[in-house]
């Protein structure tokens, strides 16, 4: 565990920039790098402890014993893991990347597993870099918060006392889980939006002109960067393989059934009853996961049952906590 | 031509009801018929002239010369079309339905063609019923008006000019292409919306609990009510159908792409450009076809020929109209 709330944040872009701003507004001590330093200019400019010195922003936390955050794109993943081991092994550390089996493989690589519990924000816009980052885009968010059997206890509160002082709820999930639900709530719709846009495109500007919200909305999230959009779908190639055959599947089912029956009764229901039953879930304040005491036998898989059952962790709750 | 500026609006949904109250803000004579008795009590409650008695409706529009526009439900189309024919054989007849080549086939089954030019406002939500009708619902719309070559030019003038009243700008569409670039453009996003909904809602409550902006976003026209789906994607077979098939192709391509080399590049990249040609449009004021007198020789290809370039009419305008 972290002797205190420092936090050292490697990567300073939108995620990485606005949890340095929003850990600072929380009053914790945050320092950071970034390889660029036109984004250190600006952080600095802005009032942020920020250097574009890897070893000697490691050298720091190692010296304070902050919690390091890894906040870089997947892709830049190996070096920074290169220098953690040369000038910082000891301190915890997590990430915020949004992938984790590949983080987790390169963490073991370097033989920093015992020290590291993967993070995952669900927060993010099409925007990207310092200019785009926000002290409170993690209000309200989930935060993915590793929780594979063997992780250290110490580590995890650290990562989600983290996340609770910006402002997330954690929900707790093994690595595999964590990969395979995000192929689906998150990649997989960046790639029905991006064909949907290519598509609509396809029929020139006529049909731009008429687009509206259907199109409009369903496209949205084609506009991120496409470097950002393959450096996060790439790296869970695996999941994201086996969520789009089932989408392929699907939307061939609905084309036959439209084609011999002229319905697509089956296809728009279950897309209704999926689509209402996400709708209520945001609706509603989540429920708690109750009756878990972080290090004690079990803790993990406790944790992941009940967070498949949309509960969130918000500490240490008993049942007779919640009104009956 | 409608010797005057009376509309009578058959079925007060969305956008028969949002129309009504739209025509009459605008300062016309706005009358209305419902099957429901239940939206006609809601419509004289809101203060609007709205009757159960579709015979009778249909007798005083053609007392009044008004023009008919039709607003329910495609599946509903051929007993309306009787009763025009029955009561109001000679009015002018636009509906604003979201397909148009089964609407022209069914009014050309009723010998109606000659008074009929098709209507399609591009506006909707995900609500329906007289409670969710907005007068403000067409401001800044595009509404299509059929253009298709031997349309009678009064008409054609009558349903532009009431679109223009209620805020909307008109874009002249030959009935095929406007069927082909709904497809594409509003029933597609429908069903990739409803897949990615089902693929994510199928992972179960921990995976809708991580959604965030993509799954929101992407998904939310799976929303609205199955019947009016199935209604609106069902009339559109035929062109849904090869949309539907490139939809298909496209992520197949995708994921050949993503197992045997590792990338999404190509459908990032062609989503991205695509989205990025809708925002310039969306985000730019259009503009507006030129040079052509309504009515004049060769004046529906003159039309279409421009709409396809992006254009809308906003009236007569020739070219020196424009800042060069």
């Amino acid at each position: 565990m972290s002797a205190n709330d420092s936090i050292c944040v490697l990567g300073l872009g939108l995620i990485g920039g606005s949890l340095l701003r929003a850990a600072t507004a929380a009053g914790r001590v945050g320092f950071g790098y970034n390889r660029s330093l036109a984004t250190v200019d600006e952080a600095r400019a802005a009032g942020f402890d920020a250097d574009g010195d890897l070893d000697a922003v490691l050298a720091r936390a190692a010296a304070q014993d902050a919690l390091i955050v890894i906040a870089t794109p997947v892709t830049a993943l190996d070096p920074i893991l290169d220098a953690i081991v040369r000038c910082a092994p000891n301190c915890a550390l997590t990430d915020v990347i949004s992938v984790k089996a590949v983080v987790a493989q390169a963490v073991a690589a370097h033989g920093l597993s015992t020290r590291y519990v993967g993070g995952h924000p669900m927060a993010g816009t099409a925007e990207s870099g310092w200019a785009a980052t926000d002290p409170a885009l993690f209000t309200g968010a989930t935060w993915v918060v590793g929780t594979d059997d063997g992780v250290d206890p110490h580590v995890w509160q650290s990562v989600s006392a983290l996340a609770g002082d910006v402002g997330a709820v954690v929900v707790p999930v093994a690595t595999d889980d964590h990969d395979r639900a995000v192929a689906a709530i998150s990649h997989l719709p960046h790639l029905t939006a991006a064909v949907t846009a290519a598509v609509g495109g396809g029929e020139g500007a006529l049909a731009l002109r008429l687009a509206a919200g259907s199109f409009r909305d369903g496209t949205r999230v084609a506009g991120t960067a496409v470097p950002l959009q393959r450096a996060m779908l790439e790296a869970n190639a695996p999941a994201l393989l086996i969520t789009l055959s089932e989408t392929i599947d699907r939307l061939t089912r609905a084309r036959d059934d439209l084609r011999n029956h002229g319905s697509v009764q089956v296809v728009a229901d279950n897309g209704h009853r999926a689509r209402l039953r996400y709708e209520e879930m945001a609706g509603d304040e989540p429920d708690p996961i109750v009756e878990v005491e972080i290090g004690a036998p079990g803790w993990t898989g406790d944790l992941r049952h009940q967070a498949h059952l949309g509960r969130v962790w918000r500490g240490v709750q008993t049942r007779s906590a919640s009104p009956e």
